[in-house]
This record gives structure tokens, C-alpha cells and sequence, in this order.
């Protein structure tokens, strides 16, 4: 058992940065406390495939209790932590407080409308387990209804799905989006013929996937459209509503008619760094990123670490380091590091510097992209390399293996497990579909 | 494609009755439609491994359209059924009617606590989808707030589960908290000791497993004592509120404090039956289940069935056939023969008889019961044979390779990996546990 004078860590959030800077300090003399509002890490580079019924949620999310069960000096706690109150080193529960020598916050973010939040009902991001099964629901109900709906108009716009954002995360979602349409319920319906299904995925940038070498966002784009996804660059929302997206163009203004519209536009930080900046004074960067120092700890506070997507780090490029998974782990693991030294009475590392193994983004079966050092290729070998990749990272054996085999089994059948319609609550259609043809039809213009 | 007049068969309902009837008309010349709230076919006999975290829910539910999608005289149409006006012919749907020549009515049972429906709300049953994801989220939250409560008797009760009925739900509830609590998370926790946890099964039946031959039912006893479950026989629940039951028994009242109560103690028809009756003047037994003809047809309404847990048949013995899966499958495809031989003008079976294969129920690793006919066995060899027919009776072949090594890892490792709390929604605890002490410690009456 620890002594009560022992250092105290508290580490709140159990995503890659808070679970790989827990699990670091495991031979520290430390007494670590690991706070969640939810008892889970998630494997959040998968949860798309949630969304599109590929997973289950628990096939990506395991307990962190069970995760750090054998590391004796850490605890993990379920809570919401409300506030921060660095004078008194301590951080405030919504039901308590506990105190703490050094804290790491790793919040991660959210989904974010850039002030127009109203959009959220109607477009759903994809952050949480919550939003993958709020997003299956929503694709998998839209074609139900077009079963039953009689107006063509209206038919068509159940048939219709919008994918805002072509960034990774909106080229998994329509890549898979198509493959649903096109392939999993092909033989499913008997009114409408879900491969007619349109599909299409709008972003401002010139591009997709700017973040990629433009050879690759050309590849990935060709594959795409072999997908039959519409991509429509250059356009910016104006508005989006229930009947669906209103986008501005060098073509002047266009309705787009669509039941069914994703958000993969945008992300802030999470509101705890807001808390902070109060607390502190610490600088806020433009989607709400905590600026630390160097070495990620806050300026003016040595004992206060921010890591993760909700840190703004500068890369060796300037801009800021992307939000993905091996960033925050290896700020998770220096951050530790850095705990150990300061402890142990060694130097102490100066900077932290992201070692960028490369980045892989997927759009379907047998198609990925891999920008990797001087090293871009695309097709069969990239989707091989992500597929690879992905397993050996889900923290679980158990969950590794059972993920091989439903992709194994997806891939020959196409098929779907995880489309169960409103799992937590019964399904039930809109009472009248007749509101929903005079929406549709009346909204163009 | 079917002509206009094509006799139509509506089947409601996609559980085992309903499905199986629907499989069974594959080949006749009908146009089948399958009606129901949700869109999958629910394996209810795993169930309670969804509510224990074993499974996820994916993983016993399958798509009705996938199931049926190369079944091309079927559609499966997705909503509510209100009413049935037998004089036209029709099925009334809370958006719109759908007209039968021939009827199948297989909705089911739903969860009944004798009048006392209030009891809903602190012990729920186990019949959907969704109560196994509350009754997983009831478990596994009460060791979080256990964890973190310092009162030593609300810690008490939030450790204390009590299961309310002793049938084959209740016995293999019973035993998977236990191992829950004296395996799963036997390390995963810090300032509790999940092992200490109460385990309290209650029936007012004489023993356990009524329906069952004492022999087994002392064996299931055994093996359920082994496990560390407290059973109860022959005490009477008198109420069930937020802190607890109260059961009255031989030595008079008594409180038993439990954050945690399910109820396996009872079940009803489905209310359609009811609608049945208001419409036809059919009869309904003490339960709701609509008194069929010998050949499922209702009285006076040879163009409408009821099969499955909402019929009430009598079995050989007078008493009526159990609401058990084998019963239902063999009742859809009996009502299949039917409809085929009339329209083949064939002689039509004259009534149903059930072809009892015996029953197995499971209480923990390594302990079932079996009876079969005249054979009477338990332990290890009923266990494996439980497996073996459960896993070859899952409907899809991917999910059979998938709960196979879900339980092949259970097994060895005794982790449960379906157990994010809340996956549908933020867990937040109480926002202060003061309450909850002192309803505790108060309605000790």
C-alpha cells in the first residue's frame, strides 16, 4: 500500500494519452488515479466501423479497470471532473474532490459546428460510442423508411447521404457509406434498390484529405468515386436542417436534399482546457487547444500536463500536431518519463518531440492510402499495412481476435452483424411519413 | 414477382415463431410480410450473457432482412402493429394498414410483475434488447459506486443483489453475477472486494427450477451454492423499492438491502392478444395468452394464427406448453404446413403437437442441467451439451464462429468485455452518494 505522503498522479481522461501516461508510471513511486466520466478506453481509430455496423461497441471499448487491473499503485475512477483548482492542487469532481501532486489532463475533444451548434440534431459527428450508435441508427433507418415511403422525391432523399468534412474520418464514413448501399443490403429490400443510393461527400478545401501529399488525396479520390461517391470539393455549408444541406459553391447556392447528414467537418478541444485557461491564464489556441509548454506542462504550473488532442503542441513544421493516436501516446509516455525523472532526481527531458511513424487513412475494401517518411503507395498493400496495423494496436487480445474474424467474414459476405435499429430503445417509424414528403419537396430552393 | 392476388400472409413478429413460419413458406405460393418493431431476430436464449457483458448485443441479434433477403416472396417491413380488424382483414400499423388473407400473430411476452408494475422501474426484467443492456449497466455500475461509497452499509447494499424468481432466467442471472463478482472483477477494483458481494436468489416456490425434477433442481441448488448465490425458497416478495426488497417467509418479514434487484419472476402475453380478444371475442388465459384451437387458429377465425409464448396450448399433460424457444419454432412451421395445405388442397394437420427434445438449463462454467425424456443428467456433460445447442442454433454461421471464441476466451480468462457502462449515454454518477445512504440505512423495517 502506498503511504500517504507518496506522490499522487491523477490523470483525467482514459483515451491513448491518459491510458499510455497511466500505464508508463506503473513501476513509478507514485500513486496514480485514472479519472473517467466513463469506465472504458475506446478504440477510437475503429469507431467508424461501429457506425457502419461492421462492430459492436464493445469490440472496440475495453474496461480500463481491467486494462490496469495488475498495476497496483493505480486506481481508476468513474466521475465527471467539473473543475480544476491549481492553488489547492486539487481537482473537482461533480460529486467530490481529490487532490493531487502532479496532474495530466487528457480530455481529447469534441465534435464542433464553428459556432452554428444547432446543426448538431441534424448531423451527427463521430467522437463518442454514443454518436457511432446515434450514426448506425440514422444510416440503417434511412433505408427502412425509403422502403416504406411512396413520393419519389421523398424516397430519394432517404436515399440520400451527405458526408460533410473529407478528412480521414469522412472518407471512412462515405467509403463505407457506398459499401452498405451498394454491397451489405443489396438483396435486402423489395421497393427500393438501395444501390441507387446517393452518396456524397462535401468539403471546402481544394481536396480530400488535405493532410495528405496531393498524389495520395488523387488516389484516394479515384477510389472513391469507383465507390460511386460523389465528392464535391470546394463548397461550404450555408446551412444544414432535417430535410438537408445547403452548400455554396463557385456555382452560386445548391440544395442538396438529404434525410440522412454526417458531420466530419470539425473538432475543439474539450471544455476542461477552458476551465483551465481560467484557472491559470494559459493561452487558448483557435479550436479551444490548451498551448503548453515544450515539455507539455503549463506555463507557470510544472505540476499541470496537458497531452493529447486537447494539447497544442507545434510540430517540427509549426502547425500544430495532428489529433491521432500515436501522438497522444507518445505524449503519454514522455509525460511519464518526465514524472519518473523529476521523482528519481535525473534530468528531466527538455522538449517533447513526435517521432511520426507515417499516417495510413482507408476508404474500403481493398483501398487505402499510406504516407509513410518519403514512402506514399496506395490500393491493396496500404490496406493491407492498415489492416495489420490496426489489429496489433486494439489493446485486448481477446477483442483482436474477434475483430479478425468479423472482418474476415465482412469481407466474403459483406455483410453486417451490428445493425441492430435502436438497440437501446424500440424502433418506432414517424407516425406519418406525410411530413416528411412535404419537407422534402417544399425545402428545395 | 406475385400477382395482385396472391394470397398474402402477414406474420407478426420476428422471434423464433414468427421467423420460423416465415422460413417455412419459403417455397409456397404466398406473399409473405413480416412485421416488427425492431429490425432483427433477437437469440433470447443467450440473452442474459448481453445483460452479464459476455456478449454484445450484435452478437445475438441478426438483420430479418439478411436473414430473409434471398427469400423472395418475403418482405420484412419495419413498425408497429396497433390493432387487427379481423372483419376487413387488416392490420392496423401506428402509420398506416396492410391487408392479410391469412394472419400469423407471434409477438410474444413482455415482463409482468402481477399488478405491481411501480416494481418496474427498480428491478427490471429480462425479455429485450434493452433491458439486457440496463440490467448490464445495473450490475456492473453498482461496483463503481460501490468502489467509491465510504458508508460501510450503503457500500453494503450496493454489493447485495437480489434476483426475484428461480426458473431458468433467474438461475442463470444468479450465477453469472456471481461470477461477476468472485472472478471477473476480482482484481479490478481497489477499496472494495467484489468477492464479498451477496448473491440472493428469492422464489416463493418450494425450490429452484420448479418446472424441472427435484433431482435436478437439488443438483442446480448445489452447484448454485458452490457459486456463493443465497437462495431463498419459499418467501413471497411483499415490495421492491430503490433501496431494496422486502420478502415475507416463514420466519415473517424481512428487509433485504440491494442497490441491485432483477426480476425473473414473471412474464405476460403481449398486448396484441388482448386487441385479439376485444375483436373476436377469443378467450385469454390468467397470463394473456389468446386459448387457440389444436391447430393454433382462433376460434371462429380459421385465417388467423397464434403461436409462440402468446398462444396458450395445452401440452400433453393438460398444463399449457412453456414459453420456450423449441415450442415456438415448431408452432411457425406447424401453421406453415397449414397454410400450404390448404392452399394445395391437401388435408390440413389437424392440431399441434409438440415434440419435446428436453430441456437444459445453465447455471454457471461447468454446471447445467439437463432433462431429456427419461435421461436425467448435470454438471460437465449437460454444460457441453448446452454449448453445443446453443451455439449450432444461432441463426448466423458468422455469429457462431464469433460467440464460440468469445466464450473460448470467457472461459480461460473470465474477463467480460461487453461491459462499458452506459455506452448509449455519459455515465455520470449521483451527484452525491448522501442520498443514497440514507435511504439505505433507513428503510431497514
Amino acid at each position: 500500500m502506498p503511504h500517504d505522503n507518496t506522490h499522487k498522479v491523477i490523470i483525467i481522461g482514459g483515451g491513448f494519452g491518459g491510458l499510455y501516461a497511466a500505464k508508463n508510471l506503473k513501476r513509478a513511486p507514485v500513486e496514480v488515479t485514472l479519472i473517467d466520466r466513463r469506465n472504458f478506453h475506446l478504440f477510437q481509430p475503429l469507431l467508424y466501423q461501429v457506425a457502419t455496423g461492421i462492430l459492436c461497441p464493445g469490440e472496440i471499448a475495453s474496461p480500463l479497470r481491467h486494462i490496469l487491473r495488475r498495476q497496483k499503485n493505480t486506481k481508476v475512477l468513474l466521475g465527471e471532473v467539473v473543475d480544476i483548482d491549481p492553488a489547492k492542487k486539487t481537482v473537482i469532481l461533480a460529486d467530490g474532490a481529490v487532490a493531487y501532486d502532479t496532474l495530466i489532463i487528457a480530455t481529447g475533444m469534441e465534435n464542433y459546428y464553428y459556432g452554428n451548434e444547432s446543426w448538431a440534431k441534424f448531423a451527427p459527428g463521430l467522437k463518442t460510442i454514443e454518436d457511432g450508435a446515434r450514426i448506425r441508427q440514422k444510416i440503417f433507418f434511412a433505408f427502412e423508411v425509403a422502403e416504406r415511403e411512396e413520393n419519389p422525391a421523398a424516397r430519394k432523399a432517404w436515399l440520400t447521404f451527405v458526408i460533410v468534412g473529407s478528412g480521414p474520418t469522412g472518407v471512412e464514413l462515405s467509403g463505407m457509406v457506398s459499401e452498405i448501399a451498394r454491397k451489405t443490403l443489396r438483396e435486402d429490400f423489395r421497393a427500393i434498390r438501395p444501390e441507387e443510393s446517393n452518396i456524397i461527400l462535401v468539403d471546402l478545401a481544394e481536396r480530400i484529405l488535405p493532410s495528405y501529399p496531393p498524389g495520395l488525396s488523387k488516389k484516394a479520390a479515384d477510389s472513391l468515386t469507383r465507390l460511386g461517391v460523389m465528392i464535391r470539393n470546394g463548397v461550404r455549408v450555408a446551412s444544414i436542417d432535417e430535410g438537408g444541406v445547403t452548400v455554396e459553391g463557385p456555382s452560386g447556392r445548391e440544395r442538396l436534399d438529404a434525410k440522412t447528414v454526417l458531420w466530419a467537418a470539425g473538432v475543439k478541444a474539450s471544455p476542461l482546457g477552458g476551465k483551465l485557461a481560467e484557472r491559470t491564464g494559459v493561452r487558448l489556441d483557435s479550436i479551444g487547444r490548451v498551448v503548453v509548454n515544450p515539455d507539455l506542462s503549463v506555463p507557470g504550473h510544472p505540476d499541470i500536463f496537458v497531452i493529447g488532442d486537447c494539447a497544442g503542441v507545434p510540430g517540427s513544421d509549426g502547425k500544430p500536431l495532428p489529433g491521432v493516436a500515436p501522438v497522444a501516446t507518445q505524449q503519454g509516455r514522455f509525460v511519464a518519463r518526465t514524472i519518473r525523472a523529476r521523482l528519481g532526481d535525473k534530468k528531466t527531458p527538455q522538449a517533447f518531440r513526435y517521432f511520426d511513424k507515417g499516417t495510413l487513412a482507408v476508404i474500403g475494401r481493398n483501398a487505402a492510402v499510406a504516407d509513410i517518411g518519403k514512402l506514399h503507395f496506395s490500393g491493396v498493400p496500404a490496406w493491407i499495412l492498415w489492416l495489420f496495423v490496426h489489429l496489433m494496436l486494439l489493446v485486448e487480445f481477446e477483442n483482436r481476435v474477434v475483430v479478425f474474424i468479423r472482418w474476415a467474414f465482412q469481407y466474403f459476405t459483406f455483410n453486417r452483424g451490428s445493425r441492430q435499429l435502436r438497440a437501446e430503445g424500440p424502433v418506432r417509424l414517424p407516425l406519418t411519413t406525410s411530413s416528411v414528403k412535404d419537407d422534402t419537396i417544399n425545402n428545395r430552393d
